[in-house]
């Protein structure tokens, strides 16, 4: 008799999403850091050190559970799993933060992400998995939410700037995460309601950085077009002028 | 019959090393990081991480040989552990680096180092217990040196400064280690001789520092009327200018 190896399932985000809640039930186990050097064994009590592994985790898990992908190329960039063999679509990024803390994880580097935009307009389609964890007095590692989200539903206005950015003497460093979860009503908080707006702000920002002003002329048509050369289809980007009013600044 | 708890036994530094070494073969011996969540175990593979598990697992690993220890207040300064009820002696700081890259670790926050010195000259007298550890593509963690250190034997000067320092904006930030067991005979690497050359060098930092000059011409009375005051004896303190010549600057 023959072995085949079982060939490995191809599953969307939205099925890993269902997966992960459904049938591992993640939301209702916990689970633990060890370390086992010379006979002493402790279990791991920091909470920054569970951020980094949860996506060593989920590989971990996708290949147990027999599930296809490869990883990502670049750990500073999205995506960190390709979930098909067609490299511009089924991308996803795992993120994890302290759901007892404000998201604390980077969305990208700005300089990088409005560059790769232009040649990898579907790094707009990347979805996000996002595990909210908490960690018990006792080290055990507890995942109290999980969402799956675009770029565009966990980034928001910040200040005077069009998107929140961590800048640094002046100058745009990485996009940083909204608190899309929140509750409080506080429009200031108010992720963007759509790709366009998004696009729009990422687009003023190019222009009000000291930075990548030189190219702010010319970046929207650029992607435009390699966003019509992909899809199809152009999108309709608005200025920031003219829905800027709809995302109202933080008080500060 | 009545049971008694063990009472912890007091040990200094080098005993623990000496321990660690000869009795628990850390040289020898490897260990492993896991985490284990919905029935998925897996194998950490992140280096990074390795350095803040391994005070935790030296707190394990004192519980477990029933050595007594309680641990430091601020986890930004030294030392992470006291050796005895004893506060300003027998003081333990835990530090970790990839053995195949350079220390990575900071010493201590400049600024709150030259003014702890003030109220607490011990901190002088801390010891460095110092992992370097390798992790195998397979994840394994293999400690390969282990070292015991004052201070002045892990620092050096560098390049126009006096310490080897992390500078921002030409503002002094952190104290660097330096690569103290180099074998290249590069003599820009040579580490301080004596406590009173790293004083001498520290004392030249709070002056070149635009930040701390306000307090130059003070420092060095107020640390030797304190370490007078601790110890009964005043360090002899060379200045900075009657020693550099011994400490080649870096070529740059």
């Amino acid at each position: 008799m023959k072995t085949t190896a079982k060939k490995p399932m191809k599953l969307t985000a939205q099925d890993i999403y269902n997966k992960l809640i459904q049938e591992d039930k993640i939301l209702e186990v916990s689970g633990c850091i060890t370390f086992d050097l010379a006979q002493v064994n402790i279990v791991v009590k920091q909470k920054d050190v569970v951020g980094n592994i949860i996506q060593e985790w989920l590989a971990g898990w996708m290949k147990a559970r027999g599930i296809y992908y490869q990883l990502g190329e670049n750990s500073q960039m999205p995506p960190d799993f390709f979930l098909s063999e067609d490299r511009s679509a089924n991308l996803l990024e795992v993120k994890a933060f302290n759901r007892l803390a404000t998201p604390a994880f980077d969305i990208a580097d700005f300089k990088s992400y409005y560059r790769e935009l232009l040649s990898k307009p579907y790094m707009l389609h990347v979805d996000y998995l996002i595990f909210g964890y908490e960690m018990t007095s006792e080290g055990r590692v507890v995942i109290r939410d999980l969402w799956l989200k675009k770029v565009w539903e966990i980034t928001r206005r910040m200040g005077e700037w069009p998107l929140h950015l961590q800048i640094k003497q002046g100058v745009v460093q990485k996009i940083r995460p909204c608190t899309w979860y929140s509750t409080a009503k506080r429009r200031s908080f108010t992720p963007f309601r759509c790709l366009e707006d998004f696009v729009a702000a990422i687009e003023e920002t190019v222009y009000r950085n000291p930075d990548t002003r030189h190219v702010a002329s010319t970046w929207l048509l650029s992607f435009k077009r390699a966003y019509q050369a992909h899809y199809g289809v152009s999108p309709s980007i608005p200025r920031w002028v003219d829905i800027e009013q709809t995302y109202i600044p933080e008080e500060e």
